[in-house]
C-alpha cells in the first residue's frame, strides 16, 4: 500500500499510528507529499481532489481518504484488537472522540494557517476564534480523562486524542495545555510512551 | 431522540436526508441552532466542544457528532437496505465518496466564511485555493458519473455528495458546475427528485 506523508501532519501521524497497533506498518510505502492549503498539488490530486493528506492506494488500486476513511480499511485487514468496535455503544463512543480530536486538530490547523499568511490579511479573531474551539475541546476531554472515558482498550478515538494532544505540543506548546487539565495530562504521559507514538512524534525537517 | 439542526446547514441535511431515507425521521426532534465560526454559542458547546452542527442526542443521553458518525449510528437503527455497506470495497467506496462530500462542503463553507468577513482581512488567495477544491472535485465526480460508480444501491457516499452539489447550487450557483459536469448533472438531477432531497431543500430564514 502506498501512503501519502509528512512527518509534521497529525492525520498522518493517525494512519501511522494505526498501521503500528494492527501489525501492518511493513506494508506501507511511503510518499513523501507537502501539501499547502493556497498551492497546488497536481501529484496528490491526482489521488485526492480535496489535495490533502493522508491518502492511501490500497494493493487492488482503491484510492482512499481522509483519516478515518484510511484507519477503518486497516482495522479491517488483521485479526488482533479492532480499534474500531463493533456497532454498539463502544463503537460510537470511540468515533465520537475520533470527530473531536480530528476537530481539534482542525482547529489548530486553521489557526495555524491564519497565522502563516501574509501579515495584512490575518485576523486575530479567526485565531482566537479556533484556539477557543480547541480549549473548549482540552477541558471536554478532562472531563473524559476524570471520569473513566478514556480508559479500557485502545480505540480509534484514543488514538486520535493522542495525535491531537501531541500536535498541540508541537505547534502550540504555549497554550500550556497540560496545566489546565492534570487528568488529561497524566493520561497523555502514559499514552504517549507507546511506541507507535514515540516512533512517530513530529519534527520539522532538518 | 434531539438534533441541534439548521435548515442552511448541508452537513444537517446529510442527516436529515439518511433519517428520512431509512424511516428515522418521526424519532428526530429538531433543535434550531445558529453557530457561526467566530461567534460563540454557549448551548452548542456544552453538546460538542467544535461548535459545530449538527449534534444529535440520542435517546440513552450519548452526544454523536460529527455528521459521519450520526449518519453511522441512525443506519444502526433500522433493518433496511444499509447506507453503510458492511465492510468490503462497497463500504470503503462509500466511505470514500462520503469523505469527498464532506470535503467539497468544508472547502466551499470555508470559502463562504472567508467572503464574509471584514472586507480589510479577506484574502482572495484563500478563496480562490478553496474553490480549486471544489472544482477538483467535481472533475473527479464528472469521471465517477462516467465510469458508473455513482450508480447502484444508496449510500451514505451517494447522500453526501448529493447535499454538496445541492449546496453549490444554493451558495456558490456562479461556479455553473453543471454546465462543466453534464453526466454529473445528469446524476444529480435525477437524485435531487428523491423526497428525501426535495423535503430537505436548503432556503434562508425569510
Amino acid at each position: 500500500m502506498k501512503l501519502r506523508y509528512a512527518p509534521t501532519s497529525p492525520f498522518v501521524r493517525k494512519v501511522m499510528v494505526t498501521a503500528t497497533e494492527t501489525g501492518l506498518l511493513d506494508r506501507i510505502e511511503k510518499v513523501p507529499s507537502s501539501v499547502a492549503p493556497t498551492k497546488p498539488n497536481d501529484e496528490v490530486a491526482k489521488e485526492n481532489p480535496l489535495v490533502k493528506i493522508p491518502a492511501l492506494v490500497t494493493d487492488d488500486g482503491l484510492v482512499l481518504y481522509d483519516s478515518p476513511v484510511i484507519c477503518e480499511y486497516l482495522d479491517s485487514l488483521h485479526e488482533g484488537q479492532k480499534l474500531f468496535p463493533a456497532p454498539g455503544k463502544a463503537r460510537w463512543v470511540a468515533l465520537r472522540q475520533q470527530a473531536l480530536g480530528d476537530g481539534m486538530m482542525e482547529a489548530a490547523i486553521l489557526a495555524r494557517y491564519e497565522s502563516v499568511r501574509p501579515k495584512e490579511v490575518c485576523w486575530a479573531d479567526w485565531i482566537e476564534a479556533q484556539l477557543r474551539k480547541v480549549r473548549g475541546a482540552i477541558a471536554s476531554l478532562e472531563a473524559e480523562a476524570e471520569n473513566g472515558t478514556l480508559r479500557g482498550p485502545l480505540t480509534i478515538g484514543l488514538v486520535t486524542i493522542g495525535c491531537a494532544l501531541g500536535y498541540l505540543d508541537f505547534r502550540f506548546a504555549d497554550l500550556q495545555w497540560p496545566q489546565k487539565a492534570p487528568a488529561l495530562a497524566r493520561w497523555y504521559g502514559d499514552f504517549a510512551e507507546r511506541p507507535s507514538m514515540k516512533q512517530t512524534a513530529p519534527a520539522d525537517p532538518k
